[in-house]
């Protein structure tokens, strides 16, 4: 296989019309695939579902988990909770079936009340900015552009956010309230953050004494292979660090138990809890203790969902082996894109030629095969370099898997040679 | 039995150190007995135990109940409320286990963002002020009060909120921008609105475009007697009269299922729907369905609900007449007491003489029985009479109640006749 870069004219024409021919091929089979939902599949799904089966509704302590009350969650639901997060059982609360409906509701909060060491809410000091490490998840970034947030991308690379541009950002600017970071097998990219950024993060001066780390750690416990990243804790850093209150942590089963009707919670210090609690006591009596008490018995301790998450591996890393089996066998020396192996989590990051991913995903739209928008993992839907695309392989069948990357492979090498003729 | 108020001062010093004996007694017996809680009993919930059963996944269009999706609720949980509400099935959103959330929710988003008909956000417009008939419910105030609201009381009598009151303030205040109503079995008073008031809410002319109905519909079917209470459509009157936007319908299965792990939904016009989806498409990837679909299982259509609430009066009808009874007995004709006998709904609503409230319920906290604190029914905690005490039935057993409400008279009394011979 030759790189695209080392072909002269005429070689890159046949190349193309062997790439158009095989891709005309894809367009009469009318393939109908989704690759851009990191959901899982039913194979996934049937793992938790002795949780369906589970009627009990009495707590450890006596509480009738099916009246109102509890809006902490349940007690044993918290300490199942606070293995997760690696947080005293004091420090986490456990909620509904969504940690993003946490994360908007808490910055949907410091918007309108003063957070713990501010005197101002959020919204008394317009603008209010964000850092966003990018590529990055889509709804973190829809939620500051829905809530009139201004969004400021930083880079992403192998150790995590460029901890150089955040502690200047952050450091130098008051009206940076905060940074989305998904800081292990982070979403797309799947990076772990280094010690060191955690360190640095917990350390950093920054201009805001309201200023949030907003630490989703959706894939905290999503190994793909048998050596699992470790992520440094970031709110003991910020203890040791003095900076209690820098953190909240959030995190889910959504990809554990079920998807839509999972448990969420977050954790965070004594002083944000009391705040959120605030807040949450005039939003709710209490969350669903019913599907927390079901989980807690489910899973029983956080060797229960580890032993769940390695029959997850089990049906993932053959997904995500397929990805990297097609990609490489057609994509391979080409020098056309790039893409990533991660350890853990729920996604492939592709990196096209500059200014090639929107036009990628539109040609395999039209043979069939949904791709995530090009420009998603960005503040705004915008790439500055249209490069980004984001695989979500949970879902489908190995063999759709196979022909969507194949597909995928065809029309990144046309787009790309179409540049070069230009 | 002589009113208070035909007592000379002999007698009333007579009848004061009967109930000062009496009450004596009541503290000797160390209770520690709790009216305060609109919950529903044990008895009640295992009424829905055979929703703990159902361990069904699958909705009847197919859709799988344990992954993500469905942002409006299972379309089989939108046509059950639908029935519920009233309302049209596109009307109607789904969501979690708590109408009270889904109420703040869209009382921040209408602060955040402009509603349907309006330019700027309520918050572009500081103040923002709300209607609160009173005695009401007191989460609908502290909602109000957390975010900053200003609060209107308006009375509310037999047929509803004050109506001249309302158009008057409504209609010449733009910074009016919401009233509250629980417009069925009213919390506490037990009211039912009459037709003529829900049809001057729907027409009456507003200030602000951006006013809105909170119109909690907490005790639709919570009847009490074999003869329930109509109350009239607020939506369809809306319609009618154009203006289709002004009310947010709210409903949950609390009462019905289970307090903590019922369902919610909420209707209101297709521009207002849109509205909120638009929010809570940022919020959150969709309700807990499996909860939605177990209760479609279990209750199917209006009657299995109509059915229920038959078996819940029949559980709660002994325990309202049994505080019926007691304080007709020993309040009947003593004139230092007046009280609701509700048709449905969760509560009894008690004023004493005015000013007498506050220390009643100390001095009955001092025996023992912990009522709902004075005055919080009203905005900010404060009855301006210090008359209004709630009373709530369900959750206490039979003979509980009837201890409780001996106290109650004695303390009442005592504290009136302490009134008068000052």
């Amino acid at each position: 296989m030759q790189a695209l870069g080392a072909m002269d004219r005429i070689q890159l024409q046949q190349l193309a019309d062997d790439l158009s021919r095989r891709y005309a091929e894809f367009q009469a089979r009318r393939l109908n695939l989704d690759m851009t939902r990191g959901k899982p599949c039913a194979e996934q799904l049937a793992l938790s579902n002795g949780l369906l089966e589970i009627a009990d509704y009495r707590a450890a302590d006596g509480t009738d988990c099916r009246n109102y009350g509890g809006l902490e969650g349940l007690p044993e639901a918290r300490a199942l909770f606070a293995e997760l997060l690696e947080a005293d059982v004091e420090e986490v609360l456990v909620g509904g079936n969504s940690s993003l409906a946490m994360m908007h509701d808490t910055i949907v909060q410091a918007l309108l009340r003063p957070l713990p060491g501010a005197s101002e809410p959020w919204r008394g000091t317009a603008p209010v900015r964000f850092l966003c490490p990018s590529p990055g998840y889509d709804r973190h970034f829809a939620i500051c552009q829905y809530l009139g947030i201004e969004m400021i991308p930083v880079a992403i690379n192998e150790e995590g956010p460029d901890m150089g541009e955040v502690e200047r950002l952050a450091g130098g600017d008051s009206s940076i309230k905060g940074i989305w970071c998904v800081p292990k097998y982070s979403n797309p990219t799947g990076v772990t953050f280094a010690d060191s950024v955690v360190e640095r993060l917990a350390t950093m001066p920054t201009a805001a004494a309201d200023f949030r780390v907003f630490w989703d750690n959706a894939y905290a416990v999503h190994h793909l292979t048998g050596a699992p990243d470790r992520l440094a804790n970031l709110m003991a850093a910020c203890k040791r660090a003095g900076n209690d209150d820098r953190v909240f942590v959030f995190v889910s089963t959504s990809k554990i138990s079920f998807a839509g009707a999972g448990v969420a919670a977050m954790a965070s210090s004594a002083a944000n809890l009391r705040w959120l609690k605030q807040g949450l006591s005039l939003q709710t009596i209490g969350p669903d203790k019913l599907n927390q008490l079901r989980h807690v018995r489910f899973f029983k301790d956080g060797e229960g969902i580890a032993a769940q998450m390695r029959r997850h591996a089990e049906i993932l890393k053959p997904k995500f082996d397929r990805v990297e089996q097609v990609l490489a066998a057609e994509l391979g020396e080409r020098g056309s894109a790039r893409w990533t192996k991660p350890r853990g989590g729920y996604f492939v990051s592709l990196d096209t030629c500059d200014g090639c991913a929107g036009e990628v995903v539109a040609m395999a739209a039209a043979a069939g095969v949904k791709l995530t928008a090009a420009g998603a993992t960005f503040p705004g839907g915008k790439d500055p370099r249209d490069r980004n695309i984001r695989i979500a392989p949970s879902m489908p069948s190995l063999s759709e898997i196979g022909v969507a990357m194949e597909l995928l492979a065809i029309c990144v090498q046309r787009v790309a040679i179409r540049k070069l003729l230009d």
